[in-house]
């Protein structure tokens, strides 16, 4: 019964020979490679003067369904709009520092209380579904790089808009 | 007709006053600060000698839903098991290299042909929901730090075990 048993074993163990193979092989989805150079991936500035955008693993190019890396810089001074989108957002500081503003709880349609934190190398802070935010880098000398992880790709933004000579906020 | 307009606009834009607060408030879903040091962090090592794991964004520690972040370092020589899961991950290599084993398209019992991968500073792959793969830091000189990003937290491993004396496997 023992010998059978290990008899069993051994061929299921036969059937199931799984070789570690020695080339790397592309993406069977993307035909990128598996393993991709970050400095080798085109960036882009999506209109925004003073924006590097890289996306390091995402929904159109990489099949990604269910999150989406991307790694951003901002050259001294410039910001995104203060916006807010249907998914979680995840930021880490890899360089710079800058400032964030967030409306915690501003699912209506103006953002709440827009507070301003510090943003320094090595931290982190996330963005809850919905919360208007707006990044900024105050720092005037470096540029400030963070890398982004967001759910629910491709993310759909929401712009809000402060009316010239006044505090308020459309939504466009 | 137009100073009505005007007057009705300024109406609005008072009522929906937003004003910057200057300063900084917790996280009112953690008690946690918004924006948190990463090297302020405590880490673990679930009880693998070699690893260092610290939790960036995660769904217990900070109520996320959707995805999680950990920031994961191996001693030269250390790996993870070949272990699967039901959310997609993307990893990024900050230092040091090893090598990825992915075996694509392993949805069943036993884990496909795993190939392998050399992995390097800046460089960046994913896995497919329920792929197996296994992380080995190959480089007997030099940590291997990663920056993991998971779908659907908090994550439930497979791991599969390579049985003694025969190349096969059985999932626990």
């Amino acid at each position: 019964m023992v010998e059978c048993f290990a008899s069993s074993v051994l061929l299921l163990c036969l059937f199931s020979f799984s070789v570690l193979a020695l080339a790397s092989s592309p993406c069977p989805v993307t035909g990128l490679p598996v393993v991709r150079n970050i400095s080798e991936i085109a960036q882009d500035n999506y209109g925004r003067t003073g924006l590097s955008h890289i996306t390091v693993a995402g929904s159109l190019l990489h099949g990604m369904k269910e999150v989406e890396v991307w790694l951003q810089t901002f050259s001294p001074g410039t910001h995104t709009p203060i916006h807010r989108h249907s998914c979680e957002e995840v930021f880490i500081v890899l360089k710079g520092s800058g400032t964030l503003y967030l409306a915690s709880d501003s699912h209506g349609r103006y953002p709440g209380k827009l507070e301003e934190h510090f943003i320094f190398p090595n931290s982190t802070f996330h963005i809850p579904v919905n919360d208007a935010h707006q990044l900024w880098n105050t720092n005037e000398y470096e540029d400030l790089q963070v890398l982004v992880i967001i759910s629910r790709p491709p993310v759909k933004v929401y712009v809000l808009l402060l009316l010239p000579f006044s505090p308020c906020f459309i939504l466009y």
